[in-house]
Parts: structure tokens; C-alpha cells; sequence
């Protein structure tokens, strides 16, 4: 492009782009963050019908500021990382893919351009940018409990699945299309509405043995949503004492010393 | 039926029936793991008026197809077991068993083909069958700490039933027939709606009186949805702990002494 | 009454109504249990109207059954507890006396009978007599957890009202009367069952701003929900430990042995 | 303002006003309360329109005492404070000013007087002032662990607003205007309503492949409702515990030894 030897404007990019520890760096996340915010923003009240017909050529315009610039980023992005195709694949990577193409295929697809709301996936990564590490530590934690808890939590569903396909065909025999239990599919959904406490009301049983299943249903699902909520503690409960508790002492053989401990609590060995 | 000594026969088919080590049992569980989830399928589509409409011979088809495969495989899963009647009187006979009546009563009262979802709990021995153990271990951790919060949990819906059924009959009075509180066992119902949060808004008071009651009712039903949440944790805790009680004294055989115990508790042997 | 000396009579009665020791006092709770939940059945199902109209002189005879057999139990107990009193002002004295008291004033007020499910809480006398202590004992780890959570929830509590009030009378200057925000107790109710995420539906916020502020209700309806939740679980878990860990060993100090140890786990001491 | 040395009244009035050691003092603040909650009261009942009309002039002459008593206050508090710009600025101060201004308002703006309600706010200062130094106590508990879990509790509101735009976007792409889901603004809504178990009703989704994907929100909101309580319960766990951790070394004055250390982690020495 420039006669600067390539290799060093490609590093010079990949440190402005990747990396947040220059100014440009930090200038660049800084302004990415305002047009995500901005972008999404924007699809958001163009959605607005009333808004929409005032301000459609503006929405238009801004619209395509955005994703051209997002594309320039994307491009960029490919041309100045030494791996690109480690790029292009990698969860930012399609992420800032699916930014862009929604507007393109607004083109040929009307409505489609609303897809780019995806773009506020984009703000994980500026979160990691920006060094927030105190926030990036805690859902470290989060998400380490979280998926300690997995299994036990798919168990879990997979009970609470086979009660609402059992509890749906029920309340589809007992109340029929005449309240609004149309089918079996939408008895499901019932289900799920109600044991998830979310009660929309769209659908209500109106027949006694309907409302004695329904309130079984009801009781159920207030109860066993101690059932995750116990997971969860208890192994944010765990990694919170994590790593702690395994430290032990080469003369006693007692653990649990706190990381900073610099001598056995028990003999008073030095550890 | 052939030539071939029959007690053998009888054993390759619980081989394969019954067991998922060899290549056979293995391919008969995958097929009966897609038959089961194809037949709940075929169920659900078919209480959908309007595809029933068009494709209703497919799906009769398709039942009796399901239907026939099924009483095949539970006829061969008595023959096949040394000890029928157990098997016909386990929990999984009787769900086989359930499996495949609905349709043959559906001959006789029309709807009752729907009641063959029963059939999605045949999936819970495919999960056995399938030795995945780990789920199994934490399905089985769930379930010893659910057993174990039971009492206090009836000891909660006992109280919680005896406050429903008072401000259930108390609602009826205050509200009456005009808000839709035309009986007890309805305002008993409506209250139980609106402590377990569900709220679907069919039934809900319109004078001040009923609204303030209401309004306890609710703070009353978000506050102690804290204690099954409170004993499932406990319990949880508890078996998740599980594994430092199991150190047992080679001396008196108690076992529970924690991990940094020098004596035994009971007898006083040095650990 | 008889020639009988009253004392013994007394007596007699005393262990027959208040105890359950004996054969007559098991079959005279027996029959109670069952007096109690059908006179609670009978007057929920008075108060369904196609089932009244139909049965009226029926439930009337059976109302009255219950309530001059009631009347008797409650003269007997009176007359045959050593301390009348006591027993007058005492929480099941006046549950029994509330058990009585509304069918004779449907007399004169009519409707007043419904009062007397009120009946049901006489059932947690006879949970008493039938002598469940597993569960009593479950009953009082709870009773004991929620009085030592009270002062915190009560906080809690505390503040949510504040707020609710708050939010509740900006919400009627923003949404006004137009969408069911007529007046601002009415607007309260509205945030308690957003807050407490039962959400009828009855009222619901049409402009933009009341929708963003109900959002931010519901969102923090959602996280504190978690205050009352961990009060609870710290305090079961800190009851459920209880007992055991302040037992101290008199030789080297170390506390936490359980209360069926006969040694000090740590130096051997015998406790 | 009257002969008596002005320091002394000031400091008299400060006592009375600010303090609650003295009977006068006491009287004040009971005083206080009350018209606290009266006023409270009164613009509640004013803004219930045939209440309104009733009682009119009452209710304006009665919010006008409150004002001008509660100026007053505002005025003497000011005046015996001994550094009134730090009372202007702080908490209670900006909350005693907002009590008095809406009325004031309200003869320019009409219907601003409902603000008045900001005072309940002032029941915080009385609730210090009464030395209700329990709940205070259990007040700072529960504040010091909500503002420990503000950074884990932060990044998951985080992740669910992400999650939250993206899913009403979906939601309005698959359901569009005709089932209410009208903007993405909207149904960023619905979705807020739906993924807190709140469910109005007031928008539902009528599309099977929208009920499909409300239904995995449901189950959503219903899982990770866990989370915050997770993380809320183990902080209170961790601050509840607290007392444990004030041992202190004597040598090096580090605190948090456990109670059956023996020796400082820190620096070795013999505890």
C-alpha cells in the first residue's frame, strides 16, 4: 500500500485493532464502542414504526455508515492478524462476521437488517479490551460455577422437560380447544409458562380438574426452583473457597491455607 | 419357535434387549431411542387440527406402526426375562406397559391416543441403558438431596396449603362473584396463582380490601419461596460435603471424621 | 351428670379430647380429622352456586351437624381441662371457638358461615396429637431459621416498601389513568406484583418511559429476590449445624464436635 | 432573635432537631413521624379521584400544613447545624428538600404534588435516629454483602442484557406487528417481562416458532434466577461467618485466623 516495509503496518494495525495498550489502541476501542452502542441504537428505533417514517433517510444513512465501517474494521482485522483464518472462526471472529452481513442481506431480504442487533456481542470483547479485570475475575468465577454445575443442572431440565411433555397432553385432554388448549404443542407451552411462574394469561384453564392440575403444576414449579438455585450456590459457594482450601502443610499435613499464608496455622511450619 | 434351545435364545434376546454392552443391544437402544421420540412426535403433530387435517392417514399409520413395534418388544421383554412378573410389576413395565394401551383404548374412546406421551418416559431407562454415569451420579445426588429436604418440604406446603385455604375463602368473601371469584375452591385456586408468582391475570381483585390482601399475599409468596430454596441448598451442601465423611476409624468402624481429625470421635483410636 | 365422682369423669375426658395416648383419645382425634376436612370440604363446596342450588338442604343439615358436634367438643373441652382459661385464651382455644362462632352468626350476617374454613388450622392440633414428631422436629428447624432470618427480612422489607411506594407514585405521574394507573395506592399494588414478579396483566404500563421503569422494577424484583433467599439458606444451614459446633473439648480448646462424640477428634481427650 | 446568646439556642435547637438523647428530642422525632406518615398518606388519598372530590379542600389544606411545618423544619435544621452546606449536600438533606419542593411546584405544575411521596424516604433518618441499632445492624449485613456481590451480580445483569436485546430482537423479526411485538424496543420489553417470570400478558407470542423460543427463555429465566441468589447467599454465608475471622496475631496484628489456628499464618508466631 505505502512504501513502509508491509510487516510493520500490518503490527502497527494488529496493535491499534487487538490491543488496547497504546493511545491508538485505546482511541480505537474507544470510538468502536460508541458506533456499536450507536448501530444498535439506531436498529432499535428504526423498528419504531412512528420514528421510522420520520427519520427513514437518516436511519438509511447512518445505517450504512455503520456497517461500512464495520466492514473496513472486519477487513482490517483479517489483513493485519498473522492468523487469520484462526481469526474468521473464532466466536469474535463470526461475530463481527454476523454484524456486517445483516445489512448487506437487507438488500435482498427486507427486515433482515434488524439481525444486526447481533452487534452488542461485539461489546464482550471491548469489555476484554478495556483490562476490566475486576468484572472479567468475576465471571471468570461465574462462569467456572456455572459450568461445574452443568450437569447436574441438565439432569435437572431433562426431569422438568418429560414432566411438561407428561403435564401438557394431560391439560390438552382435560380442557380441549374450548380454553385455548388447541393442541399439544401449545398445552407444552402452557406448561412451561406456568411451571416457570412466567403466567402470561393467554392461555388459562377454566375447568375445575384444570385448575387442580394447573395449581399441582403451579406448586411444582415454585418448588423446585429451589433445585438450581441449591446447584448454583453451592458451587459458587465451592470456587469461592477454591483455591484456598488445598494448600497444605508439608510438615503437618493439615490444608486449607489461605494463598497469602506464609506459615502453617497448625505447627507453625514455614510454608 | 426354532430349533435352537430355547433358554438361549431367550438369553440372547434379554442380551439385547434388556443390556447395551454388546453391538446388537447397542443398535437396539439407539432404534427404540428414536422410535420413542418419533412416536411422542407424531402424537404431539397430530392434536394440531390443522395438520391433522392433511396428513391424518400418515399418522394413523404412523401410531399403529409405533404401536405394533412396541407390544412386539414388550411381549419379547416378558419372554425374554427370567423373572416376568418383576418385570411386568417395575416401574418401567408398568410405563411400557402405557406405552402402548392408549392406542388400542383409542379403538374404543376417541382422544385417548394422546395419553401414549406417557411414552417419553420410556427415555429415562434410555439414559440408563446408555451408562451415562456421570449424569447419573448427579441425577442421583439431586435426588438423595431432595429425599433428604422431603419433611421439611411437607412441613412448608403443609403451612402453605393451611394459609391458601384461609385466604382463598377470605378473598371470596371480599372480592365476590362480580371479579370472578365466584366460589372457594376458584378464590383457593386464584390464590394459589398468586403465591407461587404465576399471576396469569384471568381472576384479579378489583376492590381496595382484596388488593391490599392481595398485595400480602404476593410479599408473603416472595418471601418464602426462600425456604425450599433455603433447605434444597442446606441439603445440597450437605451431599456435596459428602465425600470427608466417609474417612472411617480403622478401629470402631464409625465413619464421618473430618479430614483434619487426629483422633476418632467415638472411640478415641488415633487416626 | 352422673353418679360417677365429676373428677374422674373429667379425667376420663381430659385424656379422651386432649391426649392421644389411649384408644379412645386415637379414635376421638381420628374421627375429628375427619369431621374437620369434610366441614371444610362441605362449606368450600356450599360456596360453588350450580352445586348449592342443588344440594342447599343438605349442606345446611350437614353445616349444622358440624358445627352443634363442634360446639359439644368445644363445652367438653372447657369443662374438662383443669385451667378453663388457659385453655380459652390459648392460640387453639380461640381457633376452636373461630370454628364455631361464624356459622351462628350466618344467623344474622348472611355469608358469614364461609368464615369458618377457618377450621383447617385446627388440623395443626391434631399433626400435634398424632405425635409426627419427625416432622414437629422439621417444623421447629424452620420456625427456628425464620426467627432468626426475621430481623434481616424485616429490613428487607423495610426498604422494598420504601421503594415500592417510590416507584409506585412516579409511575402514576407517568402513566396516568389512561392505562389503569388511577390512583397512586392502586399504582403500589401495580409495583408489588411487578416486584414480586407475579405480574397479572390487569394493569400494565403503556408508554415508552412507564416500560422502561417497569423494566428496572422487574429486573430488580428479580435479583433481590436473592436477599430473602440467602438470609434464609445461611440461617438453615447455620441451624442445621447447630448443636454441634460449640461443643469444646476441655483439654485443648477445639470446638465443633459433633454431639455424639465420646472423643476429642483433635487430641484424644475423652469429652 | 431573642435575647438568649444565639450559640446556646442554635445548640439547643440541634440537640432537639438532630438528636434523640433528650425528651424533647424524643418527642420531636415521634412527632416527625407521624407527619411523615400522614402526609404520606394524604397525597396517597388525594390522588384517588372520588376521594379527591369528597374531600378537596381538606386534603389542600393538610398537604399546605405539612409543607409549611416540614419548611420550617428545613429551615431550623439549616439554621442550628453548625456547617449547614454539609447538611445541604448530603443524603438527607437533598431528600428533606425534595420533601417540601413538589408542593411548591405543584402551583405551577399541576398534579406535581404526588411527588411529595420522596418523603418516605425520610422514615430512614427516623429508623437511625430511634436507635433501632438491631436492624441497623443487620441493615449494614446485608448492605456490606450485596455491595461485595455488586461485581458478580454488575456482570450478570451484564450477560442478560445482552442476551435480552438480542432475543427481542429475534422475537419482533418472528412475530412481528400483529401479536403486539410492534418495535424492538417492544419487545426488548416482552423480554425483560418474560425472562424475569413476570409474564403480564399484555404481549404474547401467538407463532409456534415464537412460543418455542419464549419457552427457552422461560426455562432461561428460570435457571439463571439462580445465579444472583447463588452468589448473594454465599457472600451473606461469608460476612455471617465474619466474626471468626477478627482473631488477630499479636505479633504481626494480621486478622482472620481461623479459631483453631495455632499459630499466625503470617508470621509463625505462637497464637
Amino acid at each position: 500500500m505505502t512504501q513502509q516495509p508491509k510487516s510493520t503496518l500490518r503490527k502497527k494495525l494488529y496493535t491499534i485493532i487487538f490491543e488496547a495498550e497504546t493511545t491508538g489502541g485505546k482511541a480505537f476501542d474507544v470510538v468502536l464502542l460508541l458506533l456499536i452502542l450507536l448501530s444498535v441504537l439506531v436498529v432499535s428505533l428504526e423498528s419504531i414504526e412512528e420514528i421510522n417514517d420520520k427519520y427513514l433517510p437518516l436511519f438509511r444513512f447512518l445505517e450504512w455508515t455503520f456497517t461500512i465501517l464495520f466492514t473496513i474494521e472486519y477487513a482490517l482485522r483479517i489483513y493485519s492478524t498473522p492468523r487469520p483464518f484462526k481469526y474468521i472462526f473464532s466466536f469474535f471472529g463470526i461475530v463481527d462476521l454476523l454484524s456486517i452481513l445483516p445489512s448487506y442481506l437487507s438488500l435482498l431480504i427486507f427486515g433482515s437488517q434488524y439481525l444486526s442487533v447481533v452487534r452488542v456481542l461485539r461489546l464482550i470483547r471491548i469489555a476484554r479490551i478495556f483490562k476490566l479485570t475486576r468484572f472479567i475475575n468475576e465471571g471468570q468465577v461465574l462462569s467456572k460455577a456455572l459450568r461445574a454445575s452443568m450437569n447436574k443442572i441438565l439432569v435437572f431440565l431433562g426431569v422438568v422437560l418429560l414432566v411438561v411433555v407428561i403435564v401438557g397432553s394431560l391439560m390438552y385432554l382435560i380442557e380441549g380447544e374450548a380454553s385455548g388448549f388447541t393442541s399439544i404443542p401449545k398445552s407444552i407451552y402452557w406448561t412451561i409458562v406456568t411451571l416457570t411462574t412466567v403466567g402470561y394469561g393467554d392461555i388459562a384453564p377454566v375447568t375445575t380438574l384444570g385448575q387442580m392440575l394447573a395449581s399441582c403444576i403451579m406448586i411444582m414449579g415454585y418448588g423446585i426452583i429451589a433445585v438450581p438455585t441449591g446447584i448454583v450456590s453451592v458451587e459458587l459457594a465451592k470456587s469461592d473457597r477454591g483455591t484456598d482450601t488445598t494448600r497444605v502443610c508439608p510438615n503437618c499435613h493439615v490444608e486449607g491455607h489461605p494463598a497469602d499464608a506464609n506459615y502453617c496455622f497448625n505447627c507453625g511450619y514455614k510454608l
